[in-house]
């Protein structure tokens, strides 16, 4: 697909594919957050994330985890169950621009008490 | 399924059933408003929409339908896709608590360039 | 000002002011889940927050409180902010239909633990 | 502050950089879509989405400006409001990690028909 944007990047290739795969990781959390999860919505709602994510630019490949250990099995009261929040949902994101991949992940991480997003890996696949 | 709130609502049923179906149009609008949209994920789109809806209290029937109209059939550059806007979106939600049924429904109207949430019936349906 | 919606409702103002109370609610919370909050931006986002409600339809009144409990005083690390979620956001809300006024509040309860949203009154004030 | 996620991204400063800035234009976009606007909450909700964007990690500078060419200034009907979308939202964010300086834009592309977030400049500022 054409790429007219280009030009209004002033930075490096890698740069720009570090900067597209922010994009995103921070839409991707705050598009989503508050979303009820219980046993009967969470496969579909990982896949259209994944596929909402994909139509975005540049994005190759897209993988979405909701934790499944929160969600009640068995749902006695009609207000028991959860909400997508920060320490339920992981991902993992790969952004090719001009033969540049950059790769990251979204998980959340006990130690800091926040769900972190990183780059991964950054290299030139031709 | 039990119903642990109802101690908290100081109105009839009817006002309560309309109040959570208000509620359903709220989240669903405000949740999902600026979501990539173009033919590869507006199916499951909708369909997960639906089924987050569902997962919500008293909910017994819905309906999501994103409008195909403004979706470009020939993406040739990565940015030519749309996202979830006012007059895209449309919506049939059905509440029902201790017999008494609301239904409502959200339509963009174009005389009031505003996208309406309505009741358009409340009945006992014991 | 103007009502030019009211001829979509089919149902009884109270049930009409019932459900647009309930729109108000699902859109505070499903709008602002996952803002990032410290001791620098709580005031003015619970400020934003009351503004934007109440330039919705019906809205003649609206308190929002942030709970700080949750604050960390002392950010010592650029990780160190909370965000907005279910247990940390209330609000009380005011809606006039035609005399008609619909009172409702969102209460994090513990014993549920739901961010519960509810009818405190509904009452003619002609 | 102290950086405790450092260990965990595998590549340069600068892409780093680059990357926590995309994240902070991708959650600008994707939290605040939809929010109600009129000349009552403009000024409000623009200091509130700065003030929330600057508790993010790494953040130094930032400016949010909402067009106000599309609020109605005689607000006639309680259904005469905009709300915040694609082509009326712009920001510019700064975001320095170890020296390094990267600054991007949001600016709606006539042209693309899109939203645009790009990367204006890297530099090293020490």
């Amino acid at each position: 697909m054409g790429d007219s944007a280009k030009k209004y990047f002033k930075c490096s290739v890698k740069e720009r594919a570090a900067f597209e795969l922010g994009i995103k990781f921070g839409a991707l959390y705050h598009q989503y957050m508050g979303i009820p999860v219980d046993f009967g919505n969470v496969d579909v709602l990982e896949r259209a994330m994944e596929e909402s994510i994909r139509v975005q630019p540049h994005v190759t490949d897209v993988k979405v985890t909701i934790d499944r250990s929160g969600l009640r099995k068995d749902r006695k009261d009609t207000y028991g169950y959860t909400t997508l929040n920060e320490s339920n949902l992981s991902a993992d994101i790969t952004v090719i621009i001009e033969g540049t991949e950059v790769k990251g992940s979204m998980r959340y991480v006990e130690d800091l008490g926040y769900p972190l997003m990183y780059i991964t890996s950054v290299k030139e696949i031709n």
